[in-house]
């Protein structure tokens, strides 16, 4: 993860860091003021001016994951074939990589505890929708570029089942506890597009 | 969700279903000794005296549940349509209801936790493990019914990618922190259903 972010100031931005590293080893219960303090080598008053409330720290630090997530994504160099592009969008959210995995470790620790969070929710639901319709876009030219009509409601159905084959895939890896097999991860995403997009 | 389960005694069941409410409103931070005593109506001791330790209370709340899901997934009953039997069964595991609703919220939160909790983890592992199989068998079965040969890891990989769709596609509902739109929810799970056996 960056070391700065655009929605942080450098020093905000690696105490969130800081609080991810502790869910990603730990999980969510164990974030306290004291333990991201220490973890960051600040004093506890330095983390308080920062985030007055735990609540304050930890809606800073999902916001600063899935800045990270979508800023790779947009990163993404795209081509010209729709069903690549989608591809390789998709596997910046698989945990692929040690990097990816610590992510994505943090990412679904933080939206299980927007069940019940309105304001984690509204952090989700933002990302969700902004990835949801990148992806709509996508299939809509995918179809296009064969030829196929599809309906916008159509494209967003396709876009909803991708983000959750994607999500469901990185779900199913991530709470098992186990080093997840990105190979195989991979390659059901692609056997999936193939279905998607022939 | 049942009063009884078959893995705990009826007192000890009754606490399981305390802890589960208590998440599937305040969320798993919410859950202490003191409060499920209290939800339950039963003293602390006799909390501690069924789950000496908070992670003793939280793993057997979480079997619970798992048991409570797969007792309804053996319940569904099964015709002759494979296509049929996989959507009756995966519809057990989408937010469909209030009941399913509650059930998904308290799995995605044992599930997360699971990420960085090793005994939550294997109670995991074992489910997607079963539950894998049995998607795997009935893909087996749907594709022989159709005269198609599939082989033994075809239909695993088409059993793991069911599941993440099913389980992508609640958590992504659960976590937006909305009431889950069951018809459509529904709906992407025929889409995709009707793709992988036609």
């Amino acid at each position: 993860m960056p070391a700065t972010s655009r929605l942080l100031g450098p020093a905000a931005s690696r105490l969130a860091d800081t609080v991810c590293s502790i869910i990603a080893t730990d999980g969510l219960d164990a974030v306290t003021v004291r333990e991201v303090a220490s973890g960051a080598g600040v004093s506890i008053g330095a983390v308080q001016h920062h985030f007055p409330s735990k609540d304050d720290m930890l809606l800073a630090a999902f916001r600063h994951v899935v800045d990270n997530t979508e800023h790779r994504v947009a990163a993404v160099e795209l081509g010209t074939d729709v069903r690549q592009n989608l591809a390789a969008i998709l596997r910046e959210l698989l945990p692929l990589d040690e990097v990816r995995l610590r992510e994505a470790k943090v990412y679904v620790a933080f939206a299980a505890r927007a069940a019940t969070s309105a304001p984690l929710a509204e952090v989700q639901r933002g990302m969700l929708a902004r990835i949801t319709t990148e992806l709509a876009d996508a299939v809509a030219s995918g179809a296009e570029q064969r030829g196929r009509t599809l309906s916008k409601a159509g494209a967003r159905r396709e876009a909803e089942m991708l983000l959750a084959v994607t999500d469901g895939l990185t779900f199913d890896a991530v709470t098992s506890g186990q080093q997840p097999d990105g190979r195989r991860l991979g390659a059901l995403l692609d056997t999936y597009l193939r279905r998607v997009i022939d």
